[in-house]
């Protein structure tokens, strides 16, 4: 049961962005802008960052919605799961390895990223822009996980949710559907 | 040395929030609505809040930020200072300690927040919103907290930085200074 009042047919972070319309705006521009913005980074490598750390933070809500976005781009599941068992074995660049472990230290807090995680993702290609982008994105993903966990919404246990979920994210992006959400009460 | 080239008269978050107009744009909206909107929480409670998640975080840039702007509202030092070292002993309310036990919370964890913590604050007369916006005070600033360290920008070690912030902050808010920030070049 959430600590506060939401909507029964919102589970996750859509029950507190409807919650709270007002901070849910710049909420919603900043991660559009972050995940979906012009980028050299692919979405689906960005939907990668959401997921490491969102597992990292155990928050099954967000890790299970960015997994199934990152797979809805890339056309296939095995790439993600890589990534959230051990990063290092996946089929990826080396500096998508080396940004998400510049990810994984931000997750633990700020004061854990190194100068030779930085070095090696420059090392591998990655521009300033790529390490601040991974790094926000990173700590964006620290705030959802503690408004999701923090607040104890609901996760969905059913795959079907978060296809729909991913569906929406991959041709919607994080703008509010303009239809609003009444259309998911049961 | 910060991790990524950034204007040299601008240390902590400035120089980050200068670095990427378009991503800063929804983030100081997003302060500005949670720190200064309307509230039954005053800026001071709220920059508390800002504070206490900095502090444990060890952001020196911001937990030194917030306790000044905290203090320019208040017009002392020695609430800010006991909320830093130990709320529990501060002279505020029963609410205002209960809230800062969730904030602690979410600075750890947002699975850490517990329903305890959450009772507590509603039978000290804590509303489902102070309650959201206390979580999402202290998400957002664990957000602030790695982008700040996570990319290791400088935190001036000059006093009068901060009280020149602080003032800023009372009295323009979030907001990007209208004009800039090349005033601060020397």
């Amino acid at each position: 049961m959430p600590y506060i009042k939401l909507e029964d047919h919102l589970p996750g972070v859509t029950g507190l962005l409807e919650f709270s319309r007002k901070t849910s705006e710049p909420l919603r521009e900043l991660t559009q802008l972050l995940l979906r913005g012009p980028s050299t980074l692919t979405e689906a490598e960005r939907e990668w960052i959401a997921t490491l750390v969102s597992h990292k933070n155990k928050c099954v809500y967000c890790a299970t919605s960015h997994a199934a976005a990152a797979d809805a781009f890339l056309g296939e599941h095995h790439t993600t799961q890589t990534i959230r068992s051990d990063y290092a074995t996946a089929p990826i660049s080396e500096k998508m390895k080396a940004l998400l472990t510049i990810a994984s230290q931000v997750q633990e807090s700020g004061k854990s990223v190194t100068q030779v995680a930085v070095d090696q993702a420059k090392q591998a290609g990655a521009t300033d822009l790529e390490i601040h982008d991974t790094v926000l994105i990173a700590a964006l993903f620290c705030l959802y996980n503690r408004y999701v966990d923090g607040l104890a919404t609901i996760a969905p246990t059913d795959e079907n949710y978060y296809e729909a979920m991913a569906k929406r994210l991959k041709e919607n992006g994080y703008h509010r559907p303009a239809q609003g959400y009444d259309h998911l009460k049961k």
